[in-house]
């Protein structure tokens, strides 16, 4: 079975056969959102069918998603997605909120969200017959390709600044990806994935271009959904789900809205949940669009400790706002501070989180403490990545720990002070 | 149920009530191995049962655990365990051996195979009504009992030397643990904790200390016999299992011998499987013990980047040793050489390995080319620890990326070198 019919741009909304584009809009550089063939997808598959399968990855929506095969079982592609969904009252309660949950993206392979995105292009690239796929990234995004690739040997090409930090480089070195440093910013680095993916056919990965990394990440969604339908059959009371994503370049936020819209499309999901952006306030070029009420993107000289969403021009802005504008949503913006404290509150029920994955529960506080969300809602927050990425972050959330003589008389004295 | 009936020590055999002791032998200070009451087991569940549990974790072993109920359902303590088996061909092809497999337990919770100790110890504390779980540990054992802990709202206080890596205590004061670091070495806040528990009745969870951690290790060997089953199924021919686990204190040896001799009284298991045991040269202890043909473990001056496995003398070395004897097994010992380009090959299949946890996987390569396994064999490699929690050592297993100027020339120039 294949659902896959085409593409449509986000800005002009003319479409595509896929054999026609592969990235971005031709007119205008939109991005494009991939077009599935619903009533085919209704008459092969049900929820039901779902809901059953064993597949305990992002693959069991395969049926959903715009390839045909996934294949490789018994590697960590096939354990993408799929991640657990925390209950977190605790969390919750002092906001008002009595049903909090975390759904907790670092139990991923490479440890982040970026894996489902991964995971789906790289199934894309054995499709099409890519023999090469490049990124530019010294990130979770990098990492989550050179892993997804060497799981079911695929070559990968990843292109980063030279400046990246050694330690995230030495990760996509890890995974055998061929690792080009360039003597500039990401931005030549991006332009330069570009150049050679045109120039030698290699499949281009880079999020916010390539239309594949949305319908990865919007598996997401469909877990949400899943988890959700089981919730609703649990409890009488008839709840809002409200959902929290941290926004970088606005990649996840717009995948997540295509998962729900697939949904709805479908007639298998009844209503929309809202879908709350959440930005570093020095990283904030999307939520100042939503707060002007337009979808121009202006650029930001960004500067955040969350440096998976530390973004200067984010590449899928515009879909991004719509996430929040047309789900009833909004956008909050947190200072690195509530960043820090977010992190060390995840921590005390046991999610250890980057930066980045803390500010969604950042912005949850805040928009609980401004009325945002109320105490019949029932409220997701997106852990996208782990602490284990950033432990220098974790070391500035923490207070220090006292150093004391190793004896009982200094123990007793410590503890009695 | 309950079939938690006593201990019985390792070294002198005397048994003891669950009520009479709490850690190890009075006598002789010997480690004690816990007692089930297997009949017990037997009419209460089947090998179907458990195989047909939809429980994702490590408590689908309940009724072979020395504790009554788990709940928490829904936290972070509910998903230590059930870790993904990946088969990895290609990784042992060019040593005669087509049937590799690579358990990753870096998919814990908190990334490491001490999640399962940490999750049963901290069960048992909620049991014994504990108020505080305690122990000593900078690494992934103390990480476990930290997020375990906070996973269920349990206080868990933690003795590090102070010269512990900051970035390692960042994650333990993350999770909210007390950290206390002491003015001396690892062994003088081994000492400290055993005091204050003996003192505040707190409960000690110190590997090759407390009987349970053994317990919540074994379940890695239960995992490994539920697969084994399924694969014995699928395969016509009768391959034999051999287990490869790296060893520093010699606990989770122990504890999957320990899994396995558990499943062969019950009558579940047909043949216990070789267990092979590999350390670093410069920890090898209990290797050395093994290779004198004695139990007598003389302590070393250890001295290996594979940290995790890196000690001086091992509280689990008697029981360490008979794991290789008592199933035809045996100790490999391996360079800090080895052991990098063992993380470089896991990676290149899509597995990031602690140095701890490559140490398996090198042993397996030095058995194979020694002629230790057997074409015909299933080999069954252990990854303890992901290789985020030292990127330092990642960087080690790596050569350098180059650096290039950002323009096609350039690339061109450098590909075609």
């Amino acid at each position: 079975m294949g659902s896959f019919v085409g593409y449509r741009c986000s800005i002009c909304h003319k479409e595509f056969a896929p054999e026609e584009v592969q990235y971005t809009c031709p007119h205008d550089g939109g991005n494009l959102d991939v077009i599935l063939d619903y009533p085919v997808i209704q008459k092969y598959v049900s929820p039901q069918q779902i809901f059953q399968s064993n597949e305990s990855s992002l693959w069991r929506y395969l049926p959903i998603l715009p390839v045909r095969e996934a294949g490789y079982f018994d590697t960590p592609f096939h354990r993408a997605g799929f991640t657990p969904l925390f209950s977190t009252p605790s969390l919750g309660k002092a906001f008002g909120v009595d049903d909090l949950w975390v759904k907790d993206e670092s139990r991923n392979p490479t440890a982040s969200f970026k894996d489902r995105a991964s995971a789906v292009v790289v199934a894309r690239a054995q499709e099409i017959k890519a023999e090469v796929v490049v990124t530019a990234s010294t990130g979770n995004a990098g990492a989550a390709l050179a892993g997804m690739a060497a799981a079911i040997g695929q070559k990968a090409v990843i292109f980063a600044p030279r400046t990246a930090p050694p330690a995230k480089i030495a990760q996509l070195l890890v995974f055998g990806a061929q690792v080009i440093l360039v003597d500039g910013n990401y931005d030549s680095a991006f332009d330069l994935t570009i150049q050679a993916s045109q120039e030698f056919g290699w499949y281009c990965r880079n999020t916010g271009y390539n239309p594949f990394t949305a319908e990865g990440k919007k598996t997401a969604a469909f877990e949400i959904w899943e988890w959700w339908e089981k919730q609703r059959k649990l409890s009488s009371t008839a709840r809002k789900l409200v959902v929290f994503v941290s926004v970088g370049d606005g990649n996840i936020i717009s995948g997540i809205h295509k998962g729900f819209k697939d949904l709805l499309t479908l007639g298998w999901l009844e209503t929309m949940p809202r879908i709350i952006g959440v930005q570093a306030v020095g990283s904030a070029a999307i939520a100042n669009a939503f707060q002007s009420g337009t979808e121009k993107i202006v650029p930001v000289a960004a500067n955040t400790l969350a440096d998976s969403i530390s973004v200067d021009l984010p590449r899928d802005g515009v879909r991004a706002v719509r996430a929040a504008r047309e789900t009833n949503g909004t956008y909050i913006t947190v200072e690195d501070t509530e960043i820090l404290t977010a992190i060390a509150a995840l921590g005390k029920v046991g999610i250890f989180a980057e930066p980045a994955g803390a500010t969604a529960y950042a912005g949850f506080v805040k928009a609980a403490q401004n009325g945002l969300v109320q105490s019949t809602d029932t409220v997701l927050v997106l852990n996208t990545g782990s602490g284990l990425k950033d432990v220098k972050a974790a070391m500035q959330a923490v207070q220090e720990a006292p150093i004391i003589e190793p004896s009982m008389k200094a123990l007793k004295q410590y503890l009695e002070r």
